[in-house]
C-alpha cells in the first residue's frame, strides 16, 4: 500500500497519473472544499476548506522558528480541543504582516463562522450551532511579507462553503492535496486502514513542501484525519511521536519556515470507548498506523524536495544516543558540499567526515564506519580496502541513496532523509517571487 | 592600501593582474619556497615551504570540527612556542588517511629536518644548528580520505629547500599565496605596516578559501608573518580577537573543514623590548592593524567563494548581545534559500525574516526593522512604508549587497560575511574529486 519510492522518483516527469497514489478513502465527518480565490491570477486552486461539521478533537504541531505567521498566532488562541474548521490558502503566508494579517484573519473567520453557521441552519438534518470564530483554524503558506490578500479570500467564502462536500474519493483527496501546494510538483498523499474490534479505523493524510524544509518543520504543512474518535491529549503525544521520526527527519534545504504546522483531526465517528490510555492496544495499533503514514508523507516531501533529483536517506547508527545520532545525520544531510557530491554522483565519502566533525559530536575516528548502501567505503579510521570506486560510481546513479555511518560507541540510532542539491533548487529559489 | 572589494568583483575575470594585489614586502628572518610536487598532474606549485632560519614565535587556531586531519593532530605535539618551518601542500587533506597519513608526516619531517639542517650547515654565517622534527608544523587542503601522497612530497624535499629565498616582493608573494589555493580562482594577499618610536612593524598574510568556508575556520588557510618580536602569548590573544570579526565571521557555506588552521608567526627581528603587555600602546597599535589585515584576507575568501558572484554583509545592530547578534547573522547568511534570492537580486526580504525566525533567538518582531543598503524595507512588524521595488531591484544587482537587522533590543552588534550561492558553486562541488 506504500508507494515505491524509487519507482515514485523515476516516475517524477510524469506527473498526473492517478495510478500512482495510494487509493485514499473518506473520513466520515470531513467535508472539503477547494477552490481558487485567483491568488496567483492564473486559476489555480488556492483555498482549502476542511469542515466537521459536529467538531473535531484535534493536536497540532508548530513551527519552531521564533517568528510565526498570523495564522500560527490566531491558532494559538483557539479552542483548544475541539474545532469545526480549517482554512488553508497558498501564495500569502501571512508572516511579517503586521496588523493588516491579523485584521485579515478576524474578518475571513467572521465571514466563514456567519457562512457555516447559515449552511447548519439551512440544511437538512442541520445541527442549527453557531460556528464560534475560535473554532476556526488558518494555515498559509506562500511569500512572506507582503500585503495578506483578505478581499480576495473574504470575497471567496461563500462559494467554498457552497462547494463543500462530505464524501472524499481518490480524486478529491489528489484535488485537496494539489490545492495546498505552493512549489511541489506533485501532491502528496497517504492512507492507512486499521481494524480494531468489528470496527474498521481510517487515517488519511495530505501534506506540501517543498524548500524551507529543516527539521522542527519548515515551509511543511501537513494535515491527518481519522474517524477514530480519540481524545485531544492521546491525539498529541501520538502526533508528536510520529513526528519525531519523519516530519522532524527530514531536510531540504536546512531552512525552516514561520507557518508550518502538522495537524491531526479526529471526526470522533468511530467510537473506542472512553479513557483509552496511551498504553492501550488498539491505540498503540493506532499508533504504528500514524508513524507508516507520517514517514510516508515526510518521504514524499523530501523526494519532491525543491530541484531534487535523488532521495537519500542518512542512517547513523550504535551512537551514544539517539540526540547525537541526529545531530551527526542532520550535519551531514544539511551540508551543502554533500548534497551537491549527491547530485553530481560523486562518492566523495570525504564530505561524510566533514559532516560528522562539523556536527561537534565527540567520535572516535578509528571506530566507525561508513557504507554507501551495502558498499563499505571507509573503516577504522581509513579508506576501506573493499573499496571499489566502480561498484560507488555505479551506486551513485541510483535514485535512492542510503548512507550508513556506524559510530561503534553505543546502541542508538537515527534516521534522516533528504535530497540532493541541484542546480534547479537556485533555479526555483533565484526567483521564487517572481 | 586596503584592495575596493567591489572592484575586485567587477574585476573578477582579469584574474592576473598585477596591478590589482597590495604591495607586500618581505619579513626579515623568513624565507619562502614553492613547488610543484606533481600533486596535480599539471605542474602547477602544489608545496610550499615557510623557513624561520631563527626560529619563530608563533601562535595558532585550528578548526572545531571534532574529526581532523592529520596535520593537526601533528602540530599539536609540535613546540609550543618556537618553530622553524611550516611546509602547506595541497590536493590531499591528509585527514581520515590512517596510519599511512601518520606515517608520511613522520617521513617527510624526517627528510625535511635533515635537508634544512644540512643547509645550515653548508651556508655561510650558517647558524649550525640541528632543526628538529619537532620544530616543523604542516598544513595540508584538499581532499579527504585518499591516500596521503607520501613518496611525491618527500621526493621533492630537497628542491623545496634549495629554492628558499629569503627575500620576497610582490611576485614572490603571488605566488606563493597562489601555490596554497585549491579551488580558489585568485590568491589572497594582504599587508600591513606600522611605525613604532623608530621603528617600521611589517605584517603580511596570504589566506586561501574557498568553499566549506563557515564560522570557527572551515577548509581555509591563513598564514601571517611579522618581524615584530611578540611574545607567543600575546600573539595567541591577538590572532583570537582578530580572527572573532575576521575569519570566524565569514560563511561560504555553512560547512566545517577538518584540516583549517590561522597561523600568525613573529621571526623577531624587530625588537620591541621585553615584557610588552596586551595593553601596551605598541601592541595595540599592532592589534588594529592585525585586525585589518584579517578582516581583508577574510573578505577576499568570500568574495571569491566557490561560485560567488555578489559579496554579502548581513550586520545584525542593536542586539541584546554579541552572541545573539552573531546567531542571527549568521542564521542569515548560512541560508541556502537567502543565498539563492541574492544569486538571483531577488530582494525577497521574507527570507530575511525567517533566517532571524530560525535562529531561535528570541526577538520582538514589532521593533525590528531591515535596511538593505540605505533601503529600509520593513519596520514595526511589517512592510515599511517607504519600500520601493523599484530602487530595491536596482540595489539588488551591485556586487555588493548590505542587509542590516536593527533588533532595537539592546547595543550589541555583529556583522558577517558571505557570498552568493549560484550555478557555478553546484558546478564546482557536483564534481570536485575528477
Amino acid at each position: 500500500m506504500t508507494i515505491n519510492l524509487k519507482n515514485f522518483l523515476s516516475d517524477k516527469k510524469g506527473l498526473s497519473k492517478m495510478g500512482e497514489f495510494q487509493e485514499l478513502k473518506g473520513i466520515e465527518g470531513l467535508e472539503i472544499s477547494s477552490v481558487s480565490a485567483d491568488l496567483y491570477d492564473n486559476g489555480r486552486d488556492d483555498l482549502t476548506l476542511f469542515y466537521f461539521r459536529e467538531g473535531a478533537h484535534y493536536a497540532c504541531i508548530n513551527t519552531s522558528s521564533t517568528i510565526l505567521s498570523e495564522t500560527i498566532n490566531w491558532n494559538q488562541k483557539s479552542n483548544k480541543k475541539s474545532i469545526k474548521a480549517l482554512l488553508v490558502n497558498t501564495k500569502n503566508a501571512n508572516t511579517f504582516t503586521g496588523d493588516q494579517g491579523i485584521y485579515s484573519l478576524d474578518e475571513i473567520s467572521k465571514t466563514l463562522s456567519r457562512c457555516l453557521t447559515l449552511k447548519e441552519s439551512k440544511s437538512e438534518g442541520g445541527i442549527n450551532e453557531t460556528v464560534k470564530i475560535k473554532d476556526i483554524l488558518f494555515a498559509s503558506t506562500g511569500v512572506i511579507g507582503e500585503k495578506f490578500p483578505v478581499e480576495k479570500i473574504n470575497n471567496t467564502i461563500q462559494i467554498l462553503v457552497d462547494k463543500l462536500r462530505s464524501e472524499q474519493n481518490k480524486i478529491i483527496w489528489v484535488k485537496t492535496a494539489s490545492a495546498i501546494m505552493t512549489t511541489d510538483t506533485r501532491p502528496k498523499l497517504a492512507y492507512e486502514e486499521i481494524v480494531a474490534g468489528s470496527k474498521t479505523i481510517k487515517i488519511a493524510g495530505i501534506a506540501k513542501g517543498s524548500g524551507m524544509i529543516a527539521p522542527n518543520l519548515a515551509t511543511m504543512l501537513s494535515f491527518i484525519f481519522t474517524d477514530a474518535d480519540i481524545a485531544p491529549n492521546i491525539l498529541r503525544s501520538l502526533i508528536k511521536k510520529a513526528a519525531a521520526n519523519s516530519f522532524n527527519a527530514i531536510s531540504v534545504d536546512s531552512d525552516k519556515s514561520t507557518n508550518d504546522m502538522v495537524a491531526i483531526f479526529s471526526t470522533k465517528k468511530v467510537k473506542l470507548g472512553y479513557n483509552r490510555s496511551i498504553d492501550d492496544p488498539i491505540i498503540q495499533k493506532f499508533e504504528i498506523a500514524l508513524k507508516k503514514l507520517c514517514l510516508n508523507l515526510a518521504q514524499q516531501i523530501v523526494a519532491d524536495g525543491e530541484g531534487a533529483k535523488k532521495f537519500v536517506i542518512v542512517k547513523v547508527s550504535n551512537a551514544k544516543s539517539v540526540v547525537s545520532a541526529k545531530k551527526i545525520s542532520f550535519s551531514i544531510a544539511n551540508s551543502p558540499l554533500f548534497k551537491t557530491a549527491i547530485a553530481g554522483e560523486d562518492p566523495n565519502w570525504g564530505r561524510i567526515i566533514m559532516g560528522i566533525g562539523k556536527s561537534g559530536e565527540n567520535i572516535d575516528k578509528d571506530k566507525l564506519s561508513i557504507k554507501f548502501g551495502d558498499l563499505m567505503v571507509a573503516e577504522k579510521g581509513k579508506i576501506s580496502e573493499s573499496y571499489n570506486e566502480e561498484k560507488l560510481k555505479e551506486y551513485m546513479k541510483w535514485d535512492s541513496i542510503k548512507i550508513e555511518v556506524d559510530l561503534n560507541m553505543g546502541s542508538d540510532f537515527f534516521e534522516c532523509y533528504t535530497c540532493d542539491f541541484t542546480h534547479d533548487y537556485i533555479n526555483i529559489n533565484a526567483d521564487y517571487r517572481s
